[in-house]
């Protein structure tokens, strides 16, 4: 077929953005994207969990939202409750919980009740590309918060938050990934979100929290999340992605019923997928602890060889981030990288990974810092791609020397 | 949690949707929405294609779209292509289809690429309500072209097309559900389908066919889908809501890959559902020319006993549109009704239906009609249902007047 022929193109609405290319597969070193290791999939047990839950509620099928409602399938709110409770220190039922098509349309259902263009949020200085994005599509001036090691600076949340009361603006909200944040992979302390809340409620800011890679804890835990603290401050929301599998398009929203109801409300899209709400329900009501502890064992496992990987090949080059739990690693080259000149040789040597500024409210600040997810690839891939980087960076920039590379 | 202590509703959007009610269950007498028959999910079969299809292909969840692309899992756009060139007259490879998060989507991501705000569409005069609230929704001018019994008539797109040009302006698209037309029922007839293709062609505007409906035919089929004919000049999106059920939220398009390309990027849901993807897959890759078959002569009949139930209660007040296949009846009371009076006391009567007026391009042109969805009712459902329809129409109307319930 010839488009030339029929012209589509002339029909267009202005700003698209760039039309797709064909799929093409993976490159050998994918180090981007939440992806999950496919060896940690319970297939057997999703299998038999699938089939339970359909020979039992497979007639439901038949009616939009299983003739439930638009909040989504009950035992499945029932299940985020209950863990929420046991694991995040969350008092909430089944009717405060809206399942939505992924933590990305919780975003944009947020975003919708709460951005107008010209509206300010703020965010963590590194922060999530996709929040990001979808914020500014918006039309939202996005303002960055300090981090340090531990996460949100509390001295500078005060500092932005009296500076904009000063020239009459009240942020709609600060988004904030607490809990393993993306991409430093700190935990906040609970001092901290105690503070951050007292000032929230001072200025009357609510707190946008992100919760997608909380399950995944290494062993010293978190504290409880900020909704578990002060509910009526809070909207939350989480995902199955990265506690199962991304493919799955299943997150939830916890907050008051004056956002759940007008979240519902501009969720248009029919419903979330039954299949994947139903399995997820089946399988995580009996065996979500021992999943959660059996994977993160394996993630933990897996980010420490690529610290070891990423030590071996940068020596003294590179400052390490180790996240307390989730799926990626931040990293710091010294001063003089920017990374995002290595975008190309190192696509070129088969490998992609998450340029610094594209991870942070003001790109410039981030130019030496990069992004590497480990969940999927495997022992030998990580070993063999972090070597890859390491030659690539080495080739653009000097930097690692070769014979620099001593343990640090 | 007491929202007036913390003031969301001060921070936020402007012309908001209402906030959505507490779901409430359903009325006795539901007879909107797309639904289908609970006792024609076929559970046990469902089952077993989800457990085979999980233990084949459940690692490949780890991974988002399962590391096969943004088109949609391969198998599911493979069977489309194979049941759209058995069934619709259409040349297709996987390679051309798009899954979609129900078809609801499609529409979405057509509308994106094509109407700016201002610009014109072509739709026909009764319309799925959906797609007219999608289109205002942009800001497009929405204009009816005229049906009758078979569908669109050609002298009057022939019409607005010119009268159109004449002011200088081309129509974005012609949005048409040709075959099982929603809400007339009506299947388009090749020779129109043919006139019509030939009047786009020659005003430069594309046809958007929505064929959600086509896969649910009675005896009589229904002509190539305008896709099949004129590949070039269409955007051909459908769905598996009616085929197989609303709460797997699936459905496909198929369009040149300018078009298609496009939309993949527009798409910004990180993938459809996997399970709901690789369950319809496997479950309809073997059965459904069987399930269709089955699931058409059931509906068939639920439709015959609906027109007997509306023909015994209404008389010869009533003027019924048989339709050729799917879910719903269309029906005209006479002049003198307006059925938008009958809402109310139908709904405190436990019964709610599609007025004409939210299923028409100019609301006022449709006061008498109304849409009866059968799938979903059982037959003592329709026929009390039915029966009280006739009562509150009568209670608000006089109209069927009682002793005037003859068959016509």
């Amino acid at each position: 077929m010839n488009d030339v022929t029929f012209g589509y193109k002339d029909l267009f609405t202005s700003n698209l953005p760039a039309a797709g290319p064909r799929f093409g597969g993976f490159p050998p070193f994918y180090f981007i994207g939440g992806n999950n290791d496919p060896t940690q999939i319970p297939s057997e047990k999703l299998a038999a969990s699938a089939a339970d839950v359909i020979r039992r509620d497979g007639h439901l099928l038949a009616i939009y939202n299983m003739g439930l409602g638009p909040q989504g399938y009950p035992p499945l709110r029932a299940f985020v409750a209950d863990k929420l409770s046991r694991h995040r220190g969350i008092k909430a039922t089944a009717d405060d919980v809206l399942i939505t098509s992924g933590s990305g349309q919780g975003i944009d259902l947020v975003s919708a009740l709460l951005v107008n263009p010209g509206d300010t949020v703020l965010i963590e200085e590194f922060c999530y590309q996709g929040a990001i994005n979808r914020f500014r599509k918006l039309g939202a001036k996005v303002l960055p918060v300090r981090l340090d090691d531990e996460g949100i600076r509390v001295d500078s949340l005060a500092e932005t938050l009296a500076s904009l009361k000063a020239e009459g603006v009240t942020p709609k909200f600060l988004y904030t990934i607490p809990t393993i944040q993306n991409p430093t992979g700190s935990i906040l302390p609970l001092d901290r979100r105690i503070a951050i809340l007292a000032l929230a409620k001072e200025y009357g800011v609510p707190i946008f929290e992100d919760e997608c890679y909380a399950d995944l804890l290494w062993a010293g835990g978190a504290p409880a999340a900020f909704y578990g603290i002060a509910p009526e401050q809070v909207i939350h929301i989480g995902s199955f992605s990265k506690s199962l599998a991304p493919a799955l398009r299943v997150g939830y929203a916890v907050a008051d019923w004056s956002v759940l109801s007008r979240m519902i409300a501009g969720k248009s899209d029919g419903g979330t997928g039954a299949l994947d709400q139903m399995v997820i329900a089946e399988y995580f009501s009996k065996h979500f602890d021992d999943h959660i502890a059996s994977l993160s064992k394996v993630l933990e496992d897996k980010l420490d060889h690529m610290v070891e990987a990423v030590e071996r090949e940068f020596g003294t080059s590179v400052q390490i981030f180790r996240p307390q739990g989730g799926i990626f690693l931040w990293l710091k080259l010294p001063d003089a990288v920017d990374v995002t000149t290595l975008v190309k040789p190192a696509a070129d040597a088969g490998l992609v990974f998450n340029a610094g500024p594209d991870w942070a409210c003001n790109g410039g600040e981030a130019k030496p810092y990069l992004r590497l997810c480990f969940a999927m690839p495997d022992k030998a891939t990580i070993d063999a791609g972090v070597k890859t980087l390491a030659r690539v960076c080495h080739e653009q920039t000097g930097i690692p020397a070769f014979g620099d590379n001593v343990k640090r």
